[in-house]
């Protein structure tokens, strides 16, 4: 048998021959900003092939009710479980328990020969590795479904094949910052007189320690891959913290990924699972372990900023919570606005980062194609439009999915007693589960200046405010101070008026947010796509990363030199 | 008259447009890292021409004993002052005070425009102040030497063009690094059916606040200017607070900056500088001020400590002290090892944050062409080359300079106690000025086990110790824990074995710290060359940022993305 070291030049370089093409065309899709995309979003047979779906709900079916098989993971096995569906399913399945302690020593372990692979090497095993979790893409689709609730298109789409191409968009980002120097390089000062002085340099990219992945509950994997990956290929083991409630499917990506490591000869404890049951600690007691020097985290802002202020330690990369908001300052398509935003509300019942909170309008009313409109009148048509969308139970359930956990119904409870004018809110029945919990989005009226303590803090799932303002103008100053103290991920403005639309740009660039302007059409402001959109700008306290940009994983590495005196060479 | 904005758009065009030649080479040899300079170390008359040498002195002296000429600039003027220059001379200058929320406040005024310049337009501006810093490389050399100590010379090439250098270094990698995604992207997602979805996206850095520049004692321009352009050209508004032993040469470089700045249309207050006299508090509050987003640091450990802890609210970058260490093991150059060596220790009297302190020789001793080498041997054999490269006065005054503070003196004057065998540290006479410390370098014989103690903790100054070690393997393992552990900004290895160089490289890469290898030349490990070394490594506790990297520049500034469904073009 050969040695490991050997095996693991081999494996590695051998997967990087194999996706040579696909990583140097993703290097140049982040830097076009186009559209483009490595893994089908479409679900269907013609793409994946005859039986794959059958196959993928087999293979996770198989997953249900026992121990979760991982080949040599440390830790006492089938220690952790208790995911229940938002369907009803109780999964059954165990994992492993690892104190935060050993899961550090492990993966320091495991990192010693993978920080020394090149980065090559990291970024085929890692193109390999997504690779087949696209192969897995139902299995993973199906077990997205039962832990966070999305509607199962949705699940297979975010979960799998779009959450891919973010895992790719950070393996290429990771991969060519590494390649931004050269590996070696000489150094000829010339002298005034004589001989140059001549060096001979080399650089050497290093990972910088241990990297800790602290996922969500709604979006396991399409927030979870991206530092995944930037840490993996800038050369970092990787502790994957999942969500109690969302295990699953990041146990089959960690289990992916052990296999292609171990095949490319490296330790499969280059990544590791760090499960715990709800009510664990084990994420604030790892972020602070003095060898994890990378932090990546969604979830709530509370936590999201205990991490930046105390796990100084590291570099820490956090997704938490803001007022998206609109602008509505008047339209040529009322009835595409409507249909736009009323989805937007509902996809997976607003449990999204980028979905619409704040929704502001002018008291004397919004010029549109279909006449003026009050901020009541928006409102009425505004549920209408959620009406007419979620009248069909079967579109309904595959729209807003189910709620994914207490916290969020109870919070939809809390909105509806608000008082005020609103519209939706009500319960819906699931045609296939009785589980499932659902309500239609509830949009509440409120002012801008006496319900300014309402509309000012997050409410996470399916509830939004029409707040009356004195203007756009004053709409555009409430957007600008409320998102640049308080954070958002998404911002849109309608107007029809260029001068406003510019205005509108200054406001968001002052927010620091990322803004979508006039969408009434079949693209929709929660949606960001990879290799185009930035999720997240980093520059407003809803998030200190965006997934994916240089920013995200410049520091996750180092490059180290050695300088020595070029040899002469003899005879030339 | 022209209205300021569009001053300002002419002006710096026209910066761009003069230098662009400039900055294109510039970001090609950042990639390249071979050896390149823009600006000529040589101070002589061939090169600066004819009179620059006596201009530069007859500007630096017109400086002395006045109000440092600041137009426009906001605070109390002519109320700070008390710089003496280590040779003897109080300089009499006097600056404005600045409270730091007034700063914070007028730099964030002026930051709006600023922001809002193009990449190119800020590069330009950068690169014609960096063009008339040349101009004045006598007057600021003159600056530096009198108030960093350093010998003449040195204070003309470190302070002037290879700090010139380092300058248009972070200016190239902040403008190559804004301009790696489009201005703007058409994404078009093809549909299954009819018509593809189209969207234009516009994308534009946004420089993330107000700038802190905290600069040293003993490098205010070699060490200030990386974080001031970086900050700059990523679109951020700077505050320099100088050491206030070491203002003026930073008052010479904030004068020429708001000079440009006021020329290109744009507010001088863009660079503000914020004087303090000794004991002031003024860092640490501009520091933690909500409004600054950006903090460059050099300096003592503690206060770095303090800062990475405390302005949570800034991306931080500091340089902080560490254990030099050269591990020697072997050589068949013995003399040049000792006179590069020798030099080394001496350059400034020891005051560079390079120097080397901690020297390991085995205790039997190490193979050399003049036989085995003990510790006691080596250290005497060291002694004597110190000796003979200082015993002429005027070449150890132009070499050692003079020591720049109370702090140094009492340190060296503190490790003369330490006992055990020690050569040099002897007092010499300044040829021409009474009022210059100087003190030949110190070397001290310790134990590696019995005065771990003593070598563990940073000695900044003239001082260093030979430390006897069980083999080169205990020299290597001593050199991967202490540095780890305490940081390093420089390492030497001195071996003719490939293999020990091997295993000095790895634990080179352990430690995090950037290699020298037998270095028995006229390159010397205290020198750092801009776009081929990267002096510091982010990666040990000595410095949390290389000058300069991508890593440098990508959190100065974020990329604040709109996109909009793309018009349809008529009859097209």
């Amino acid at each position: 048998m050969p040695s490991p070291d050997a095996t693991a030049t081999t494996g590695a370089a051998d997967f990087f021959a194999r996706h040579e093409t696909l990583l140097s065309r993703a290097s140049a899709e982040i830097t076009a900003r186009g559209y483009w995309s490595a893994y089908p979003e479409s679900p269907s047979r013609s793409v994946y092939g005859d039986g794959a779906a059958e196959a993928g709900e087999a293979a996770f079916e198989a997953r249900l009710g026992r121990p979760f098989a991982l080949p040599g993971h440390p830790g006492e096995a089938g220690a952790v479980g208790g995911e229940v569906s938002p369907y009803g399913r109780a999964l059954g399945v165990t994992y492993p328990r690892l104190a935060p302690a050993d899961a550090v020593a492990a993966a320091k372990a495991a990192g010693r020969s993978w920080r020394r692979a090149t980065p090559d090497e990291r970024a085929g095993v890692a193109a390999e590795i997504l690779a087949r979790l696209n192969a897995a893409s139902f299995e993973i689709g199906h077990a997205v479904h039962h832990t966070t609730g999305q509607p199962f298109v949705m699940a297979f789409q975010a979960g799998g094949p779009n959450a891919q191409d973010r895992g790719l968009e950070a393996v290429a980002y990771a991969w060519a910052e590494q390649k931004r120097h050269p590996a070696a390089a000489r150094w000829e000062k010339p002298a005034r007189k004589g001989e140059p002085t001549v060096l001979e340099k080399t650089f050497t990219p290093l990972g910088a320690g241990v990297s800790l992945l602290v996922a969500c509950n709604t979006f396991p994997t399409w927030n979870g891959y991206p530092g995944l990956f930037a840490s993996l290929v800038t050369g970092n083991p990787v502790i994957v913290k999942p969500h109690p409630g969302a295990i699953l499917p990041l146990a089959i990506s960690v289990s992916i990924a052990r296999e292609v490591l171990a095949e490319a000869g490296f330790d499969p404890d280059v990544v590791l699972l760090a499960a715990e049951e709800a009510g664990g600690r084990s994420a604030a007691e790892l972020a602070v372990h003095p060898d994890v020097r990378i932090v990546d985290f969604t979830g709530s802002s509370e936590f999201g900023t205990w991490l930046e202020r105390n796990a100084l330690q590291a570099a820490v990369f956090t997704e938490k919570a803001g007022l998206n908001t609109v602008v509505l300052d008047s339209t040529d398509d009322y009835k595409g606005l409507l249909r736009n935003l009323s989805f937007s509300l509902s996809l997976y019942s607003g449990q999204m980062c980028t979905t619409p909170q704040n929704l502001y309008v002018p008291r004397e009313g919004f010029a549109t194609d279909q006449g003026v409109k009050t901020p009541a009148e928006f409102g009425a048509d505004l549920g209408a439009a959620l009406d007419k969308l979620l009248g069909d139970p079967e579109r309904a359930a595959g729209t807003l999915g189910a709620l994914v956990g207490t916290p969020v119904v109870e919070r939809v409870e809390r909105a509806a007693k608000l008082g005020g004018t609103s519209w939706g809110g009500q319960a819906l029945v699931h045609p296939s589960s009785e589980a499932a919990v659902q309500r239609s989005p509830l949009v509440t009226l409120v002012d801008a200046d006496a319900d300014a303590e309402t509309y000012r803090s997050e409410w996470f799932g399916p509830i939004s405010f029409v707040i009356a303002t004195d203007s756009t103008d004053h709409s555009l100053a409430l957007f600008r101070e409320t998102v640049g103290a308080h954070g958002a991920l998404t911002a849109t403005v309608h107007s029809t008026d260029e001068d406003v639309l510019e205005r509108a740009r200054d406001a968001a660039l002052d927010a620091g947010v990322h803004l979508a302007e006039n969408f009434t059409g079949s693209v929709f402001v929660n949606q960001s796509a990879a290799f185009s959109d930035f999720h997240g700008s980093a520059a407003n306290p809803a998030a200190s990363a965006t997934l994916t940009d240089p920013a995200f994983v410049t520091g996750r590495f180092h490059t180290l030199q050695s300088r020595r005196p070029a040899r002469l060479v003899q005879g030339a």
